[in-house]
Protein backbone atom coordinates (compact mmCIF):
# COMPACT_ATOMS: atom_id res chain seq x y z
CA UNK A 1 0.00 0.00 0.00
CA UNK A 2 1.31 3.40 -1.02
CA UNK A 3 0.21 6.92 0.43
CA UNK A 4 0.73 9.83 -0.46
CA UNK A 5 0.49 12.18 2.86
CA UNK A 6 0.48 16.35 2.43
CA UNK A 7 0.24 19.07 4.93
CA UNK A 8 -1.39 21.83 2.61
CA UNK A 9 -1.31 25.79 2.51
CA UNK A 10 -1.46 28.03 -0.19
CA UNK A 11 2.81 28.79 -0.45
CA UNK A 12 4.25 25.97 1.44
CA UNK A 13 2.45 22.19 0.82
CA UNK A 14 4.65 19.53 2.11
CA UNK A 15 4.48 15.57 0.98
CA UNK A 16 5.41 12.14 2.04
CA UNK A 17 5.16 9.32 -0.16
CA UNK A 18 5.72 5.93 2.02
CA UNK A 19 4.98 2.26 0.88
CA UNK A 20 3.69 0.52 3.94
CA UNK A 21 5.31 -3.36 3.72
CA UNK A 22 3.19 -4.15 6.91
CA UNK A 23 1.84 -2.77 9.99
CA UNK A 24 5.06 -1.80 11.73
CA UNK A 25 7.03 -1.28 8.38
CA UNK A 26 6.98 1.44 5.85
CA UNK A 27 9.34 2.54 3.74
CA UNK A 28 9.82 6.13 2.08
CA UNK A 29 9.41 6.78 -1.46
CA UNK A 30 9.76 10.84 -1.58
CA UNK A 31 9.25 13.48 0.42
CA UNK A 32 9.17 17.24 -0.11
CA UNK A 33 7.32 20.61 -0.71
CA UNK A 34 5.28 22.44 -3.15
CA UNK A 35 6.32 26.00 -2.70
CA UNK A 36 4.79 29.01 -3.80
CA UNK A 37 6.69 32.19 -3.93
CA UNK A 38 4.46 34.69 -1.81
CA UNK A 39 3.93 37.62 -4.85
CA UNK A 40 2.24 34.39 -6.74
CA UNK A 41 -1.03 35.01 -7.38
CA UNK A 42 -3.52 32.24 -6.02
CA UNK A 43 -4.62 31.18 -9.55
CA UNK A 44 -1.12 29.68 -10.14
CA UNK A 45 -0.50 28.69 -6.40
CA UNK A 46 -3.74 26.25 -6.97
CA UNK A 47 -2.49 25.40 -10.89
CA UNK A 48 0.66 24.59 -8.92
CA UNK A 49 -0.84 22.76 -5.92
CA UNK A 50 -2.97 20.63 -8.37
CA UNK A 51 -0.37 19.69 -10.88
CA UNK A 52 2.64 19.16 -8.19
CA UNK A 53 -0.31 16.66 -6.72
CA UNK A 54 -1.03 15.25 -10.32
CA UNK A 55 3.01 14.60 -10.68
CA UNK A 56 3.25 12.92 -7.85
CA UNK A 57 0.35 10.41 -8.24
CA UNK A 58 1.82 10.13 -11.72
CA UNK A 59 4.86 8.76 -10.38
CA UNK A 60 4.22 6.73 -7.03
CA UNK A 61 0.61 6.09 -7.90
CA UNK A 62 -0.28 6.02 -4.62
CA UNK A 63 -3.41 3.81 -3.71
CA UNK A 64 -4.50 6.66 -0.90
CA UNK A 65 -3.86 10.27 0.51
CA UNK A 66 -3.34 11.27 4.16
CA UNK A 67 -4.28 15.14 4.51
CA UNK A 68 -3.93 17.66 7.87
CA UNK A 69 -7.07 18.19 9.06
CA UNK A 70 -7.89 22.05 8.43
CA UNK A 71 -6.67 24.40 11.52
CA UNK A 72 -9.75 26.40 12.04
CA UNK A 73 -8.36 29.29 13.86
CA UNK A 74 -11.07 32.26 13.89
CA UNK A 75 -9.56 33.91 10.81
CA UNK A 76 -12.07 33.23 8.27
CA UNK A 77 -10.00 35.21 5.59
CA UNK A 78 -7.05 32.81 6.13
CA UNK A 79 -9.42 30.16 6.23
CA UNK A 80 -11.04 30.93 2.86
CA UNK A 81 -6.94 30.82 1.51
CA UNK A 82 -6.21 27.74 3.03
CA UNK A 83 -9.39 25.67 1.79
CA UNK A 84 -8.53 27.10 -1.88
CA UNK A 85 -5.20 24.89 -1.24
CA UNK A 86 -7.23 22.05 -0.06
CA UNK A 87 -9.94 22.68 -2.82
CA UNK A 88 -6.93 22.56 -5.32
CA UNK A 89 -5.25 19.40 -3.89
CA UNK A 90 -8.42 17.68 -3.15
CA UNK A 91 -9.22 18.20 -7.30
CA UNK A 92 -6.64 16.40 -8.37
CA UNK A 93 -6.98 13.38 -5.59
CA UNK A 94 -11.20 13.16 -6.73
CA UNK A 95 -10.33 13.08 -10.13
CA UNK A 96 -7.17 10.33 -10.02
CA UNK A 97 -9.93 8.58 -7.68
CA UNK A 98 -7.61 8.73 -4.95
CA UNK A 99 -9.78 8.26 -1.50
CA UNK A 100 -8.51 10.62 0.88
CA UNK A 101 -8.66 10.78 4.97
CA UNK A 102 -7.53 13.55 6.90
CA UNK A 103 -5.86 13.11 11.06
CA UNK A 104 -5.85 16.15 13.06
CA UNK A 105 -2.21 17.31 13.96
CA UNK A 106 -2.52 16.05 17.06
CA UNK A 107 -3.36 12.59 16.08
CA UNK A 108 -0.57 12.44 13.68
CA UNK A 109 1.63 13.63 15.94
CA UNK A 110 0.54 11.02 18.30
CA UNK A 111 0.24 8.19 16.01
CA UNK A 112 4.04 8.70 15.17
CA UNK A 113 5.41 9.70 18.52
CA UNK A 114 2.98 8.42 21.17
CA UNK A 115 3.37 12.23 22.05
CA UNK A 116 -0.11 14.37 20.78
CA UNK A 117 2.11 17.38 21.64
CA UNK A 118 5.05 16.56 19.89
CA UNK A 119 6.99 19.31 18.79
CA UNK A 120 8.31 19.22 15.23
CA UNK A 121 11.58 18.09 15.98
CA UNK A 122 10.76 15.41 17.59
CA UNK A 123 8.54 14.26 14.90
CA UNK A 124 11.42 14.78 12.49
CA UNK A 125 13.95 12.49 14.72
CA UNK A 126 11.28 9.59 14.82
CA UNK A 127 10.37 9.79 10.67
CA UNK A 128 14.24 9.36 10.13
CA UNK A 129 14.40 6.59 12.50
CA UNK A 130 11.41 4.93 11.05
CA UNK A 131 12.61 5.36 7.25
CA UNK A 132 16.15 5.41 8.31
CA UNK A 133 17.16 8.07 6.95
CA UNK A 134 19.11 11.26 8.32
CA UNK A 135 16.87 14.12 9.95
CA UNK A 136 18.33 16.30 7.45
CA UNK A 137 17.28 14.72 4.39
CA UNK A 138 13.83 15.57 5.60
CA UNK A 139 12.81 18.91 4.17
CA UNK A 140 11.08 21.43 7.53
CA UNK A 141 7.47 21.25 5.40
CA UNK A 142 7.63 17.69 4.54
CA UNK A 143 7.39 16.69 8.59
CA UNK A 144 4.12 16.55 9.18
CA UNK A 145 3.36 15.17 5.72
CA UNK A 146 5.27 11.83 6.52
CA UNK A 147 3.79 11.43 10.09
CA UNK A 148 0.07 12.04 8.16
CA UNK A 149 0.83 9.22 5.14
CA UNK A 150 2.58 7.15 8.46
CA UNK A 151 -0.55 7.53 10.60
CA UNK A 152 -3.21 6.49 7.94
CA UNK A 153 -0.57 3.88 7.01
CA UNK A 154 -0.46 2.36 9.94
CA UNK A 155 -4.52 2.32 10.92
CA UNK A 156 -5.45 0.93 6.80
CA UNK A 157 -2.89 -1.65 7.25
CA UNK A 158 -4.03 -3.04 10.72
CA UNK A 159 -7.62 -2.57 9.33
CA UNK A 160 -8.90 -0.69 11.83
CA UNK A 161 -11.48 1.00 9.89
CA UNK A 162 -13.10 2.77 13.25
CA UNK A 163 -9.28 4.87 13.78
CA UNK A 164 -9.43 6.02 10.43
CA UNK A 165 -9.38 9.49 9.69
CA UNK A 166 -12.22 11.44 8.32
CA UNK A 167 -13.05 10.53 4.60
CA UNK A 168 -12.88 14.14 2.89
CA UNK B 1 -15.10 39.24 -25.72
CA UNK B 2 -16.36 35.98 -24.03
CA UNK B 3 -16.72 35.46 -20.08
CA UNK B 4 -17.83 33.42 -17.59
CA UNK B 5 -19.51 34.53 -14.39
CA UNK B 6 -19.50 32.28 -11.29
CA UNK B 7 -20.88 32.68 -7.83
CA UNK B 8 -18.85 29.56 -6.27
CA UNK B 9 -19.71 27.69 -3.26
CA UNK B 10 -20.03 23.76 -2.58
CA UNK B 11 -23.01 22.67 -2.86
CA UNK B 12 -24.83 25.45 -5.59
CA UNK B 13 -22.27 27.01 -7.69
CA UNK B 14 -24.52 29.68 -10.10
CA UNK B 15 -22.95 30.57 -14.11
CA UNK B 16 -23.38 32.34 -16.57
CA UNK B 17 -22.09 32.63 -19.79
CA UNK B 18 -22.09 36.04 -22.02
CA UNK B 19 -20.73 37.42 -24.92
CA UNK B 20 -20.20 41.58 -25.23
CA UNK B 21 -20.68 43.25 -28.40
CA UNK B 22 -20.27 46.72 -27.07
CA UNK B 23 -19.31 48.10 -23.89
CA UNK B 24 -23.30 48.70 -23.70
CA UNK B 25 -24.30 45.73 -25.76
CA UNK B 26 -24.43 41.94 -24.30
CA UNK B 27 -25.93 38.52 -25.44
CA UNK B 28 -26.34 35.24 -23.07
CA UNK B 29 -24.93 32.13 -24.21
CA UNK B 30 -25.48 29.90 -21.19
CA UNK B 31 -26.74 29.98 -17.35
CA UNK B 32 -27.33 27.53 -14.81
CA UNK B 33 -26.37 26.11 -11.45
CA UNK B 34 -23.82 22.90 -11.04
CA UNK B 35 -25.79 21.47 -8.23
CA UNK B 36 -24.13 18.92 -5.95
CA UNK B 37 -26.48 16.94 -3.05
CA UNK B 38 -26.05 17.64 0.48
CA UNK B 39 -24.39 14.20 0.99
CA UNK B 40 -22.19 14.18 -1.45
CA UNK B 41 -18.21 14.22 0.37
CA UNK B 42 -16.24 17.39 -0.96
CA UNK B 43 -13.91 15.29 -3.01
CA UNK B 44 -17.09 14.34 -5.16
CA UNK B 45 -17.91 17.80 -4.85
CA UNK B 46 -14.94 19.41 -5.90
CA UNK B 47 -14.37 17.09 -8.40
CA UNK B 48 -17.74 18.22 -9.74
CA UNK B 49 -17.06 21.69 -9.94
CA UNK B 50 -13.74 21.97 -11.32
CA UNK B 51 -15.24 19.14 -14.25
CA UNK B 52 -18.06 21.46 -14.60
CA UNK B 53 -15.98 24.60 -15.10
CA UNK B 54 -14.17 22.50 -17.92
CA UNK B 55 -17.03 21.48 -19.60
CA UNK B 56 -18.15 25.28 -19.61
CA UNK B 57 -14.81 26.29 -21.23
CA UNK B 58 -14.83 23.91 -23.54
CA UNK B 59 -18.14 24.62 -25.03
CA UNK B 60 -17.75 28.67 -24.81
CA UNK B 61 -14.18 29.50 -24.76
CA UNK B 62 -14.42 32.16 -22.45
CA UNK B 63 -11.88 34.98 -22.87
CA UNK B 64 -12.22 35.33 -18.64
CA UNK B 65 -14.34 34.78 -15.51
CA UNK B 66 -15.46 36.95 -13.25
CA UNK B 67 -15.92 35.45 -9.51
CA UNK B 68 -17.94 36.86 -6.65
CA UNK B 69 -15.34 37.75 -4.04
CA UNK B 70 -15.50 35.60 -1.10
CA UNK B 71 -18.25 36.66 1.82
CA UNK B 72 -15.60 36.74 4.99
CA UNK B 73 -18.02 36.19 7.82
CA UNK B 74 -16.50 35.21 11.21
CA UNK B 75 -17.28 31.34 10.79
CA UNK B 76 -14.26 29.98 9.60
CA UNK B 77 -15.53 26.72 9.38
CA UNK B 78 -17.56 27.21 6.78
CA UNK B 79 -14.99 30.17 5.30
CA UNK B 80 -12.51 26.85 4.55
CA UNK B 81 -15.38 25.06 2.64
CA UNK B 82 -16.13 27.82 0.75
CA UNK B 83 -12.38 28.32 0.11
CA UNK B 84 -12.62 24.63 -0.93
CA UNK B 85 -14.95 25.64 -3.65
CA UNK B 86 -13.22 28.13 -4.85
CA UNK B 87 -9.62 26.40 -4.89
CA UNK B 88 -11.45 23.71 -7.22
CA UNK B 89 -12.98 26.70 -9.48
CA UNK B 90 -9.67 28.54 -9.77
CA UNK B 91 -7.62 25.78 -10.93
CA UNK B 92 -10.08 24.80 -13.82
CA UNK B 93 -9.79 28.51 -14.71
CA UNK B 94 -5.79 28.43 -14.21
CA UNK B 95 -4.98 25.15 -16.55
CA UNK B 96 -6.94 26.74 -18.68
CA UNK B 97 -5.09 30.30 -18.72
CA UNK B 98 -8.61 31.91 -18.23
CA UNK B 99 -7.72 35.07 -15.77
CA UNK B 100 -10.19 35.23 -13.53
CA UNK B 101 -11.40 38.83 -11.61
CA UNK B 102 -13.25 38.76 -8.29
CA UNK B 103 -15.72 41.34 -7.56
CA UNK B 104 -17.47 42.31 -4.23
CA UNK B 105 -21.60 41.49 -4.68
CA UNK B 106 -22.05 45.60 -3.90
CA UNK B 107 -20.14 46.44 -6.85
CA UNK B 108 -21.58 43.67 -9.09
CA UNK B 109 -24.97 44.94 -8.36
CA UNK B 110 -24.44 48.49 -8.60
CA UNK B 111 -22.69 47.70 -12.07
CA UNK B 112 -26.02 46.40 -12.92
CA UNK B 113 -28.92 47.83 -11.29
CA UNK B 114 -27.50 51.10 -10.14
CA UNK B 115 -28.28 49.57 -6.46
CA UNK B 116 -25.19 48.54 -4.24
CA UNK B 117 -27.92 46.14 -2.19
CA UNK B 118 -30.67 45.74 -5.34
CA UNK B 119 -32.57 42.63 -4.38
CA UNK B 120 -31.83 39.33 -5.98
CA UNK B 121 -35.30 39.73 -7.77
CA UNK B 122 -34.22 43.27 -8.39
CA UNK B 123 -31.08 41.81 -10.14
CA UNK B 124 -33.23 39.10 -11.80
CA UNK B 125 -35.16 41.65 -13.63
CA UNK B 126 -32.37 43.70 -14.96
CA UNK B 127 -30.75 41.00 -16.23
CA UNK B 128 -33.52 39.48 -17.91
CA UNK B 129 -34.49 42.58 -19.64
CA UNK B 130 -30.31 43.14 -20.32
CA UNK B 131 -30.92 39.68 -22.14
CA UNK B 132 -34.34 39.81 -23.60
CA UNK B 133 -34.91 36.30 -21.77
CA UNK B 134 -37.53 35.56 -19.37
CA UNK B 135 -36.69 35.70 -15.27
CA UNK B 136 -37.95 32.49 -15.57
CA UNK B 137 -35.73 31.44 -17.63
CA UNK B 138 -33.05 32.40 -15.44
CA UNK B 139 -32.23 30.32 -12.10
CA UNK B 140 -32.11 31.71 -9.23
CA UNK B 141 -28.78 30.77 -7.98
CA UNK B 142 -27.47 31.89 -12.11
CA UNK B 143 -28.44 35.68 -11.51
CA UNK B 144 -25.63 36.77 -9.69
CA UNK B 145 -23.12 34.86 -11.97
CA UNK B 146 -24.76 36.65 -15.01
CA UNK B 147 -24.40 40.33 -12.98
CA UNK B 148 -20.84 39.32 -12.46
CA UNK B 149 -20.26 38.50 -15.99
CA UNK B 150 -21.49 41.62 -16.97
CA UNK B 151 -19.87 43.73 -14.78
CA UNK B 152 -16.61 43.06 -15.78
CA UNK B 153 -17.81 42.82 -19.15
CA UNK B 154 -18.75 46.67 -19.02
CA UNK B 155 -15.61 47.22 -17.37
CA UNK B 156 -13.35 45.16 -19.61
CA UNK B 157 -14.92 46.24 -22.71
CA UNK B 158 -14.71 50.42 -21.52
CA UNK B 159 -11.17 49.10 -20.92
CA UNK B 160 -11.33 50.95 -17.40
CA UNK B 161 -8.52 49.11 -15.90
CA UNK B 162 -8.59 50.86 -12.64
CA UNK B 163 -12.23 49.61 -12.42
CA UNK B 164 -11.58 46.06 -12.84
CA UNK B 165 -12.01 43.64 -10.31
CA UNK B 166 -8.78 42.10 -8.06
CA UNK B 167 -6.90 39.76 -10.37
CA UNK B 168 -7.38 36.08 -8.83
Amino acid sequence: MIILGLDPAIRTTGYGVIEMQSSSRARILDCGVIRNHGRMPHSECVRRLAGGVRELIAAFHPDCASLESPFVGDNARTAIILGMARGAILTALAENNIAAYAYAPIVAKRAVTGLSHARKEQVALMMANEFSIAVSDIPDDATDALALALCHGQRAMQTQLDLLGTPL
